[in-house]
């Protein structure tokens, strides 16, 4: 039973400004629940030498996660270092081979010579089936280190990261589960959701808050170690309390994104959704589709990124876009009626925006968005002002939207879905 | 003149899988094409003892970058350890306490306790004014190394970058910079790119080369260091062979992306692009549309993600979708040409595709994407295999169908834009 985690994040693109480490985090929300610490994150080289210098940099009793450098190209060294570095051979795995080859055909492709390299497992290792790529994950004890090999691509190592705690918590090498509460949220700012928690957090010292931001808000999580009694007493506690607290702004208590939530809302009422988008020019569809099984409620939209077609395809008049301008309240609500009409669905959501860098007045500054979500009773309407640059107001701009439907899937019919205590990017 | 920089980024948050760290990415592209080598990136939490060990690891003569901690709440410790690491003293510097006080004045907030600790600056040290957010930025060599202290804050971090590398430069830490040659590729593989070049590799043992993988395709990169005579002429002497030989498969020679391209090739040739998405759900309009004035090329589109919707707002006909599926090269081509035809623009793009997990069968598996691009003279259609999850899928479509624009507007009239070549995906 482990509970020390080294990361060693392997390529010189993560060293060249190119792209950032993200592995390192997808690794630690799914250790998550587990009490592991995350000791360090190392960012190294496709270089023997810093390869091995960050391997010793490990101690002995430490799960080590290396991603990356397990392509079949020259500067992939990852694998070669970690047998040389444990003193181990690094044999060709017929299963591996196999399942590689097998995939390759499937794929209808000629089986390339990265298969010869791709089905080494260094002496002592055990291989895990990648199902999104090629290169397998590699998982064993080697020098009293709990060593574990994922690919570079982050959809590759995401997609070994269940089998990777599966073979962990097999192996008895994880700590028993921390006991942790979570309430995601959405459309309130981190420190007003801080100060609302205020008094509840002094009056419970025991438990561990954590507030992560993400996509679609903030999520809140407490956690005690699985040994403090009074902690958990604690924990049972607050629950209640902190979600009454919390209330409307809570869009799931599960690990589960906001589009996840709205599709399983859809589904259940069979009702349907349909878009009409300006400034995120189809983001929003993207995030409604995301899951698999969308099309049970996502029927499709329209993109009106310029005004003629606002008018052309989404009916809005002509009038009154010009007297309104294309962000404005009657523009967005004739934008969701016109979505929600052309393609016949229950809902529609229509957004209209100044992402920026350009664009922005006085009296419409850039980050001014309406959003419209018709409903099969009535169309409501609000207006966002968010803070960021170009691409992160479109994405507040998703969350916003698709947020509000959930509300109004939740409150029902006659229920505006914004209420005076939403902090968020209020204008 | 010093050419290897270390990384440390502290903060808990970096660790807990709440943020990754980008700050090192930034700090790389700023010195980029100096000829620094990051010799490695350490993600440290907040604690005396990872802060010591990281600077423990560094050597005499390194740059040293260290990002966060710089804050006045009592886990800010990076200031102080540093201080105390070098054995120096870390006096409050009064023209820095100056400035914060008329900082704080001039947003009309009281001068707050934090200025006790942010205009402390350790001796050996001098401070940059951070005109984003309050606290300095601290430069100098102490222990042989040229330390360089940032905020955690992108924002402030990138805020004081330029007189951080002016800093640098007018103290001859900074080395000549480094000759490089970039080459961006879309639509084939990395293996087999790297094959293409093996021949030219082999011949010019001088080169450093790179592959990286983007969210367009892969990009070649190849450096020398600037006293590296024999290697600036291996350099000039491969750059028309390796053009030449990549040829169509180039979208560009420069860091930009590929909707950048395309948006560029549009704009200068005054013609407009739609899109048709189904499996995509809106994800390519997002990226026509990641770029600040892409309303001048990019008109909007219709997400037919229900096939009545292909019928309804697309005009393909009821019996072409059930003859063929939606996911045939007549839909995908009747798609692209309703696009052109609805919102009036000169190309128009459509997918229709299978990014599962579901759906796939022995004729059509997961994966299998039917793409069209109509252009003012015709419409053309390629069918993909993409091997990924339905998250790779989906990108992979995105970047498929947006290179095959980018050629489509470079070869002009009458010629296909894919190759037999095309090693990507193909079906």
């Amino acid at each position: 039973m482990r509970n020390r985690v080294n990361m060693i994040a392997v390529g010189d693109e993560l060293l060249e400004g190119r792209t950032a480490d993200t592995n390192s985090g997808r690794i630690q929300r799914a250790l998550g629940q587990h009490a592991v610490q995350v000791a360090g994150i190392q960012v190294v080289p496709d270089t023997k030498e810093a390869i091995f210098q960050a391997l010793d940099r490990t101690d002995v009793g430490d799960i080590v996660f290396l991603t990356g450098g397990l392509g079949s190209t020259p500067d992939d060294l990852t694998r070669d270092m970690v047998a040389q570095w444990a003193g181990v051979a690094l044999p060709q795995d017929d299963a591996v081979r196999q399942q590689l080859e097998e995939r390759w055909k499937r794929l209808g492709r000629k089986v390339g010579v990265g298969v010869q390299r791709q089905c080494q497992v260094p002496e002592g290792m055990a291989a895990l089936e990648n199902h999104v790529g090629s290169a397998p994950g590699l998982v064993g004890c080697l020098k009293g280190r709990i060593l574990i090999m994922l690919p570079g691509v982050p959809s590759e190592m995401e997609g070994l990261l269940p089998a990777v705690v599966q073979w962990l918590t097999d192996h008895g090498h994880l700590p028993e589960a921390r006991h942790t509460l979570l309430w995601r949220t959405g459309q309130i700012a981190e420190l007003a959701l801080v100060r609302k928690l205020d008094s509840i957090r002094e009056a419970n010292p025991e438990l561990q808050w954590s507030w992560w931001l993400t996509d679609w808000g903030v999520d809140v999580r407490l956690a005690v170690e699985p040994d403090n009694k009074l902690g958990k007493a604690q924990l049972a506690a607050v629950e209640a309390p902190v979600s009454e607290l919390l209330g409307h702004l809570v869009y799931s208590r599960q690990m589960e994104s906001l589009p996840e939530v709205v599709g399983r809302m859809l589904k259940a009422k069979g009702l349907t959704v349909s878009v009409a988008e300006s400034c995120t020019g189809g983001l929003i569809g993207a995030s409604l589709t995301d899951q698999a099984g969308s099309s049970a409620y996502f029927r499709g939209g329209i993109l009106a990124y310029a005004d003629h077609i606002k008018n052309e395809l989404l009916g809005v008049p002509e009038a009154m876009l010009q007297k309104n301008g294309a962000v404005s309240e009657p523009v967005v609500r004739a934008m969701a009626e016109g979505a929600q009409r052309q393609l016949n669905t229950d809902y529609a959501l229509a957004v209209s925006g100044i992402s920026g860098p350009g664009g922005g007045s006085d009296e419409k500054p850039v980050g001014t968005t309406w959003v419209a979500v018709a409903t099969p009773e009535d169309v409501y309407t609000w207006a966002y002002r968010f803070p960021g640059d170009r691409p992160r107001n479109r994405l507040l701009t998703v969350a916003a939207i698709v947020d509000s439907l959930r509300r109004s899937l939740e409150f029902g019919p006659g229920q505006v879905p914004w209420m005076a205590d939403d902090s968020w990017c209020r204008t």
